[in-house]
């Protein structure tokens, strides 16, 4: 019997929310790797917030997927066969390999993984992009100093929880948001912030208010919207606030009803002299080997913790992803797509 | 006959535009000088966009100026009588002298002056506060390369036109934006600058895209407003915003009319992975040494020219302060108190 490859295509691009119909299932038999190339058959699929934009043909800061093409994304396998030097039946490997249940590589951008050192699904979560991107977010925009107050949402999230572990870490105040009760209480006690708030409690501005005596000198900015209205007020002088995301608007059509905030916001950044920075993982790869060392050691030593979302089958892919985007999720998102031999 | 001192006190605080009843003209008579004092004719009087704020009472980034008591800001004088070690008759000096005709100092902040080196008014313009703000702010937070674009409007004022000539010392394209077309002749012809566009031409967007064929590097922001709709879309991907002022709003007493476009300002910011950062010169003078070693070598030098916009009699300042934040001064705004015995 000859094995299938599942395929989500992006069949439609979403105005606003994405639906399911966006999405489009195909499957087609696996293809024989050529000599110079691996087949991965995938294990985990990571679904991460910046996978909106692609959805979109407008600019964004990753290139546009192609309408009756896979969805774009990273993910962790093991390579089943092999005509590639470097790469042998049976390795563990993180690449690009989109939202399929089986890849094709040549080996570009291809690392391979170690389950001993730790667990494969890492690869694409705290010891991976979101983790990096919290790293280099944080401490090289960001610059938290010792006794500073860092604010981050999504706080429960792949690279909210990493930050404010971090900020922990260099001797900051961590204040996490997160939009439930249950994920609050997990990062305050199972990450250690020093407190955490839910968005959707009604006192949520008088709370931020009373989390932060000393007011805010980074806020980790990943989400947008009520949340950022909540936080700006509380912003120091000299503050920072790296750029990572606006979930809140991704889905956004058009500029939200008035009045106009802007000119505002200009002169708050002007009288505080505060510094907002955009910023895209994919530039700073520069920063790698320093990330593997600090946070591999951090994971090890149990000062930075992790928690997985894993949702079982390629099937259920479109519907976690749009659960993503409203916050559904309750840690790090994954799709697991084949069994994982590694996980005991 | 007693020497009379004439101050502006500042009557009452405006909503909007300030207009002449917020402002009153008082008369006393000159003080002595205490052990340990001197006392300033004042010659040359600095008015200044930041101004504006301080006549706020709700927070700038300046201290606001007391209800009753005279408008704050800095002036060039010579002392007239002294009763400290450090200062004697005779002497040039800047200082913050406030909006009058006498001052009475006991040093502090204060800055002796070598009219041979360079003409005093100078003090408070290219040598002085304006030029600094454009030095830090162009070079330490835009930091210009070889061949990129510096945008930067009220290109012939005391700030702007320092910024596009600095742009051009270190290799970069400077384009000026400007009220007038006499004032974007003088840019272009005496300054320097590779063009200068009027901001009131009708093709002013058409225009500025034209003059920034590889798009904007580096936008110098003091204006705001339609300034910086132009100009936002036209940046470039790693584009840096010094945020110096934002004269268009400065007389703003509400969030405007929507749509809002802070969100989507953000994204822009996200995507083009840009840097916005506020600044006030107040927080830089560790700057002043490298500034006045090369301001000072340029302006000998004729690389950095500028322009001064010179109104006689302290009476007038009311009317220049309300014209230049409508951009009616051209070049440099000083309130000419009384003779300059240096000036030939």
């Amino acid at each position: 019997m000859t094995e299938m490859n599942k395929q989500w295509l992006l069949k439609s691009r979403p105005v606003g929310e994405p639906t399911p119909d966006n999405f489009e299932l195909a499957e087609s038999p696996v293809s024989e790797p050529a000599e110079g190339q691996f087949l991965v058959k995938v294990i985990y699929m990571s679904l991460d917030p910046y996978m909106r934009g692609r959805m979109n043909a407008s600019k964004s800061y990753a290139v546009s997927a192609e309408l009756g093409q896979p969805m774009t994304g990273s993910g962790v396998g093991v390579v089943v066969k092999s005509r590639h030097k470097g790469f042998a039946e049976g390795d563990y490997v993180m690449g690009m390999t989109n939202w399929q249940s089986y890849w094709l590589s040549d080996g570009t951008g291809v690392m391979k993984l170690d389950p001993a050192r730790a667990p494969i699904s890492t690869a694409v979560g705290v010891l991976g992009m979101p983790g990096l991107t919290a790293y280099v977010g944080l401490l090289d925009i960001g610059q938290p100093k010792e006794g500073e107050t860092v604010v981050v949402a999504a706080a429960s999230g792949a690279v909210g929880s990493v930050v404010g572990q971090v900020a922990k870490i260099k001797g900051a105040r961590a204040v996490g948001i997160a939009g439930s009760k249950e994920k609050c209480d997990f990062v305050e006690k199972e990450l250690g912030f020093d407190i955490c708030l839910n968005y959707k409690d009604p006192d949520f501005v008088a709370k931020l208010h009373e989390a932060c005596p000393k007011g805010i000198d980074v806020y980790f900015e990943n989400v947008g919207g009520a949340v950022f209205e909540a936080v700006f007020p509380l912003m120091n002088d000299f503050a920072r606030i790296p750029l990572c995301g606006r979930i809140a608007n991704y889905n956004m059509t058009a500029d939200p009803e008035g009045p106009n905030k802007l000119p505002a916001f200009f002169g708050d950044m002007l009288v505080k002299r505060m510094t907002l920075q955009g910023f895209i993982i994919s530039d700073r790869y520069n920063r790698l080997p320093d990330f593997l060392r600090d946070m591999g050691a951090w994971v090890a030593a149990g000062e930075v913790k992790y928690k997985e979302d894993i949702v079982k089958g390629i099937e259920k892919a479109p519907e976690a992803f749009i659960g993503l985007l409203k916050g559904a999720n309750f840690g790090k998102l994954l799709v697991q797509v084949s069994d994982d031999p590694t996980r005991k």
